[in-house]
C-alpha cells in the first residue's frame, strides 16, 4: 500500500465528523446492550431484535455492521472491546503485553493478581460467564471465543515464559504452552465452578508453586 | 440402631422382589433417560416431562422419587451414578480412591490419564459439558454441581498428596489442596475451551512439571 493511512482512519475520513461520531456512539450503545442482556438472559436468549433495541439503534444497523453471524459477531467484538477496556484500565496500554522486569514472579503475580480483581469484578464476570458456558456446549462459538479471545491471551504468557528461559529464569527444557496452564488452569477452573475464594493470596501460590517446578537446574 | 441392615437394603425387603427390580429398572431408564436429553438439549430445555416419557415411566414418578427440585435432583443423581460407573470400568471399585502404590507421579499419572479417557468419550464428555455450563451460569445448580461431584472428586486428591507428605516425597509446607489444582485445573481448562487437545502425554507432562515444584527439600 502506498496510503500510509490505516484502512480504519482512512474509512473514518469518507464520512462527515458528526456521522462518525453518531456511529461510535451506537457502536458503544450495542456493544453495551450485547454485555447486559448476555448477563441478564443468558447467550441463548439473547437476540439482535433485543441489542437494537436496549441499544436504540435499529436492527438493520447490526445486521449492515456484522452481515453474518450477526448475534455471536456482535457478541465478540463487545467482549474483545471490554477486555480491551480491562487492559487499558489496569495497565494503560490496550495491548496489555506482561511486563518484564526481570522478576518473572513479581510480574505473573502481578498479572495474575489482577486477573483475579477482573473475575470478581461483576461487569466481567457475568457476560464472561455467559459466553463462556454457550462455548462449552456450543463447539463453533466455543472455537471463536478460544481463537479470538482466550488464546491471544494465553500467547503473552507464553512470551513472558520464552523471555524468561533466554534469560536462564525458566528451565530451557520446559514448553511454555504448557507451563503457562499451570497458572491460568487453576485460576480459571476455581473461578468457572466456584470451588474457593479468588484472592491475591491464591494467585500467588499458584505463581511460587508453579514456578519452583520450572525453575531453571542449576 | 440394634438393626445391622444398611436402611438401603431394608427398604428393599419391605417390597417384593419383582416390584424391586422394577423399580431399579426405571431408576435406571431414568438416569439415562435424564443424560441423553441434557446432552442433546442441554440443561434449560431438559424438562421432566421429556425424562418420563423418554424413560416409558409416568412423570408422578419422578415427582415421588424426586419430590424436591426435581429437574437438577434426577440429573444430579444420574451424574453421580455416571461418575460411579465410570470409576468402576476404571479400577473395579465403586469408591475410585487414587491408588497408592509408593510412587506419586505414577499415580497421579494413571489417575490422570483415566481422566484424559473419560473427558474424550462423548457418552461423559457431552452431558457433563451441559451441566457444567449450566452451573457456570446458575449459581445454586452451580453449587450443587461442586459440593455433590467436583469437590469429593478433587478430595481423593488431596488425601493422596498428603499420604506423600507424610513419605516424606512432597514438601510438608505444601498446601495439599492447592497443588490439586495445578493438575486438575489445566486438565479441564483444556477440556472445556477445547484449546489443544487432551492426551496421556499431556496428563504426563502436567505431573512432571507440577511435581518438580512441589517435590520434598532436601
Amino acid at each position: 500500500m502506498t496510503d500510509s493511512k490505516a484502512p480504519d482512519s482512512r474509512a473514518r475520513d469518507l464520512k462527515a465528523p458528526d456521522s462518525t461520531r453518531r456511529s461510535e456512539r451506537s457502536r458503544r450503545a450495542i456493544y453495551a446492550a450485547a454485555l447486559d442482556l448476555v448477563s441478564e438472559n443468558g447467550y441463548a436468549r439473547t437476540t439482535v431484535e433485543g441489542i437494537a433495541s436496549r441499544a436504540g439503534v435499529g436492527k438493520q444497523t447490526i445486521y449492515r455492521w456484522w452481515p453474518v453471524n450477526s448475534k455471536p459477531a456482535v457478541l465478540m467484538e463487545a467482549f474483545l472491546d471490554l477486555a480491551e477496556q480491562a487492559a487499558e484500565a489496569a495497565g494503560g496500554s490496550g495491548e496489555s503485553e506482561i511486563p518484564d522486569t526481570g522478576d518473572l514472579a513479581a510480574d505473573l503475580k502481578r498479572v495474575l493478581r489482577a486477573t483475579v480483581d477482573e473475575l470478581n469484578d461483576p461487569v466481567y464476570d457475568r457476560p464472561t460467564r455467559a459466553l463462556a458456558a454457550e462455548g462449552i456446549v456450543d463447539p463453533e462459538l466455543g472455537a471463536q471465543f478460544t481463537a479470538r479471545l482466550l488464546e491471544p491471551a494465553l500467547q503473552q504468557y507464553v512470551r513472558r515464559i520464552e523471555a524468561a528461559q533466554a534469560a536462564g529464569d525458566v528451565d530451557p527444557s520446559v514448553d511454555p504452552r504448557i507451563a503457562l496452564e499451570l497458572l491460568v488452569g487453576p485460576l480459571h477452573h476455581r473461578w468457572l465452578h466456584r470451588t474457593r475464594p479468588l484472592t491475591h493470596a491464591y494467585a500467588d501460590t499458584l505463581v511460587d508453586y508453579a514456578l519452583r517446578g520450572l525453575g531453571a537446574r542449576p
